[in-house]
């Protein structure tokens, strides 16, 4: 009855507050549920917008917009991850080659040869690149491929994935280069891989020679090094390692029953490292990781039993980085239960042991299951042989001397960048890849200058042009020919160091700013998987840590 | 003014109504917007349940539950995933080898062993496995891997994977097994890898030999086979295959501007495939997306001159599928512009050319870049060595002869299982597979009648046992002594064909249900991906399909 009279009410109280569009009628309804309908249908007949915030706490306000703005995010995040992709994948037509431009020719496919590659833009030059490798690899993570954090093909990426964005054609040989020769100006080139063409070499004219062919592993002529020692310097040698550490363990897992193996089974479970650089600190560092993360799971009886040894000629390891940084290094291989020889000079390599001679001048033979060599770098036969060519102004042992705009000394023509020449900076990617990105401005610098010079002479053997016109262009040329020499800016080290550290070396305003530690470990990866050069590298590294975390190693002897 | 009045209103009416639980003060506000924050309180003060539907739209409503629920999905699903995959890598600590319990040695890590190993009880037994991979590998995959689709790594699961999860501890000998004594019931095995213990070979002994060495690629001593073809049986050769079809790209393109070397390059583009089975079709499909999906992008101007054929010495190929099915491929085939040689014989195959016998009977020469031989299985050495030591009872050329107990006839503590055995089935995973699993059980149910045989033993011997007891022991003896002898039920055949088609020939109810195209593809997909032995695997696949679907294929030689 109470209820009637309220309904009675309520419709008459409809139509009064109705028109000033307040919500009597829900307000009124003495059971909501049956409420809820009419409300809508005031709602909608309303002018009011519906505001579905309207009763709603701050939070749950802000939990709905938060839950918007996620998705609106990654919806379109998303969508921009798509196109680019698409984008890369599908490369359109390009410009022919064509005769009456200048041909640049391009030795090499790493850090140098690859940014000059990304930042060219070949619009006024016929572009060779020959390569005996057909990709270009990510060398700073090679030790991750080594102990298997990553997959060999998420660290490199192909050539052509670059020159086929290029507005002209690229040619891409898949060659060794035999003969530079600076007075021909031509190249010849070799193709050494196991298939061959039946016209597998040829000889080609350039204009411009790039020369980052890059540097070869320095074995110092100790016996035994090429042999009995796994280098880390291409893909195919961080494969190896992998599968040569998985064989020990396996083959020491076959003696493990014998009792008289123990001293092999030790032999085999002993990782010995060469040179205490950041490619040595960080195989010894993954090793570390492998051993507590993967092998302890799958190889109970025998993790516990691998060794890792670091060996360094110099006082101290990771030279490049402040004191600091490298007691932190070493404190923390001391955790890790890594040996660290300093001031240990490697004598001699035997198939099973490796002969050294100790700080105290001693000589000491250590048994091992896998070496890895990691010491060095030393000039290319190619290179030396280019030297040789170009005589007297080529002296330096260390690469080819090159002048402020990276022109070789004796051989204006021939550009060298990278660790095949001999300059005041370290044979780092860093160096090689500002290198590249310069040269890649000053030639676009010098064909701008040529372009002006064709005009100038246009206009002058043109009788219609005034003078004005032809100062302006002169103007122009001499403002065009101020070439910048190229300058180094040391952008800072990195290095992991195992278990989830990592340390950095950064120049920071005037002083230094050095870091160690797990926030560092999570600035070397982003580091890292900025640095790589494409979308799809950066994914695939991602992906891979992901792997790894969700499922470990694979311990698998491929 | 107006309003005021109101606001007096309301004051009152708020008093009266608020215990009635209605809310016209929020309903009698002119500024609905000022009134928003006293409806909160009200609200708050109210005991109604705050509803958020109140007010909403049933299309909101719906949006919104179906959030939560997808919400909660993901979240649920997510820890689910966490937590096995944390319980797959993390294996708890297990029994140790037991003298008094018998021991079981497996040889191989293939499909039979596998899914032996798999559901095998180990608990009244110690398990050894010997073989010379330390690995499963998922072979039905491998095209994919041979032409980049798949990393070699997602296709394989460490042996240990699974034997680490077992009750007692497995060994697992990363060796070949040399000799194998019926007689004395020893195996001999030797570990054959490059790295190797000074103790790398031992002999063993069992009292059950589970024998799974599988087979090896039939070459029908057809010269230049083992010399100039790439086999397609385990990870190594799909990788050799993905490197010498780049290789052979990459050749061609050294010499595409040299206009006498157009032949050569026909030549190195030109992909043979021998042997129609799964292996081969799916290669040749696989090849044509390769080409079709990537080569087009990167080598535009070579793309287009890479051909495929298929080279069958059958009337036609996949005679496992429904006439329907193989003319549906067939014609798939032709569209895709593979050339298919059915009744086609090899007769030699030299570095550069392959000659063949066509359906005419005349002898042709097929230039080629990369041959790829899938045909056929023969026995191992070391099998046939096994069936000349046992003798007259095992003379079947095909393989080992078993009864209906997978004994081999002659040796009955010999189980042999997969494609060493020459059985009325067809050497595939599937058969293997099944066998495994029926070994398993047969091994167990063999125990459990040991366990109570001697179990009536000591009843016997014991004098206060009753004769109900050794009576019901008799009856359970008798029980478990009826084995059931293998039966291998058919699960249909499936095979990709490339550009997203697969055929399907499966036993549906008594008559065959046979179909092709995109949606077979998927369920090839899902039907593969749920035949992965483990979570891991299942993952790394389907990642690497999106891999590919978002990057295409790596074409970089590696």
């Amino acid at each position: 009855m109470a209820c009637l009279s309220r309904a009675g009410f309520l419709s008459t109280s409809r139509s009064i507050w109705s028109r000033r569009k307040v919500f009597i009628p829900a307000a009124l309804r003495c059971t909501p549920a049956t409420g809820i309908p009419i409300v809508r249908r005031t709602l909608a007949s309303s002018s009011l917008p519906p505001s579905p915030s309207f009763q709603l706490s701050p939070w749950r306000r802000f939990l709905q917009t938060l839950g918007r703005v996620t998705l609106v995010t990654i919806l379109t995040s998303g969508g921009v991850f798509l196109y680019i992709t698409h984008k890369d994948r599908t490369p359109g037509p390009q410009e022919p080659f064509d005769p009456s431009k200048k041909t640049i020719v391009i030795l090499g496919s790493g850090w140098g040869a690859t940014s000059l590659l990304k930042s060219l833009d070949n619009e006024d030059y016929n572009v060779v690149v020959i390569s005996p490798r057909n990709y270009f690899l990510f060398t700073p993570l090679l030790p991750s491929v080594a102990i298997g954090t990553l997959d060999p093909r998420s660290i490199i990426q192909s050539t052509r994935y670059i020159t086929r964005h290029k507005k002209r054609i690229v040619h891409v040989y898949e060659a060794e280069a035999t003969e530079v020769d600076p007075v021909s100006k031509t190249v010849t080139y070799q193709d050494t891989s196991p298939v061959k063409g039946q016209q597998d070499s040829g000889t080609i004219k350039y204009d411009y020679l790039v020369y980052a062919v890059g540097a070869e592993t320095q074995t110092f002529n100790i016996p035994g090094v090429k042999e009995h020692s796994c280098f880390m310097k291409e893909l195919k040698d961080a494969e190896k390692m992998r599968t040569m550490v998985m064989d020990c363990i396996e083959s020491a897992a076959v003696e493990a029953g014998n009792p008289d193996s123990q001293d092999d089974i030790n032999r085999l479970l002993h990782m010995v490292v060469v040179g205490g650089g950041p490619t040595g600190v960080e195989l010894s560092g993954e090793l570390h990781d492998f051993i507590v993360e993967d092998l302890k799971q799958w190889y109970p009886e025998l993790a516990d039993r691998v060794r890792v040894t670091l060996i360094e000629a110099l006082p101290n390891v990771l030279p490049m980085f402040s004191k600091q940084l490298i007691q932190y290094t070493e404190s923390t291989f001391k955790e890790n239960k890594i040996d660290v020889l300093t001031r240990t000079m490697v004598k001699e390599i035997n198939e099973k042991s490796v002969i050294v001679q100790n700080d105290k001048g001693e000589l000491v033979e250590i048994p091992f299951g896998v070496l890895v060599w990691a010491a060095g770098n030393v000039g290319r036969a190619l290179t030396r042989d280019l030297m040789a060519k170009i005589g007297a102004t080529q002296s330096n042992k260390r690469g080819l001397e090159v002048d402020d705009f990276l022109r070789i000394k004796g051989a204006e023509d021939i550009f060298a960048i990278g660790d095949c020449t001999a300059t005041s900076y370290a044979p780092t990617a860093q160096v090689a890849t500002q290198q590249g990105v310069w040269l890649a401005r000053h030639l676009g610098q010098i064909t701008k200058k040529e372009r002006l010079e064709a005009r100038l002479r246009e206009l002058r053997s043109s009788p219609g042009s005034t003078p004005e016109a032809i100062e302006t262009t002169v103007k122009h040329i001499n403002k065009q020919s101020k070439f910048r020499p190229f300058h180094y800016s040391h952008q800072g080290s990195l290095a992991y160091i195992g278990s989830d550290k990592a340390i950095a070396d950064l120049p920071f305003l005037n002083g230094n700013l050095a870091s160690g530690g797990v926030a560092t470990f999570l600035f070397w990866r982003s580091a890292y998987v900025s640095n790589l050069f494409s979308l799809r590298n950066r994914v695939l590294v991602i992906n891979d840590w992901l792997k790894v975390k969700l499922f470990g190693r694979d311990v698998s002897r491929d």
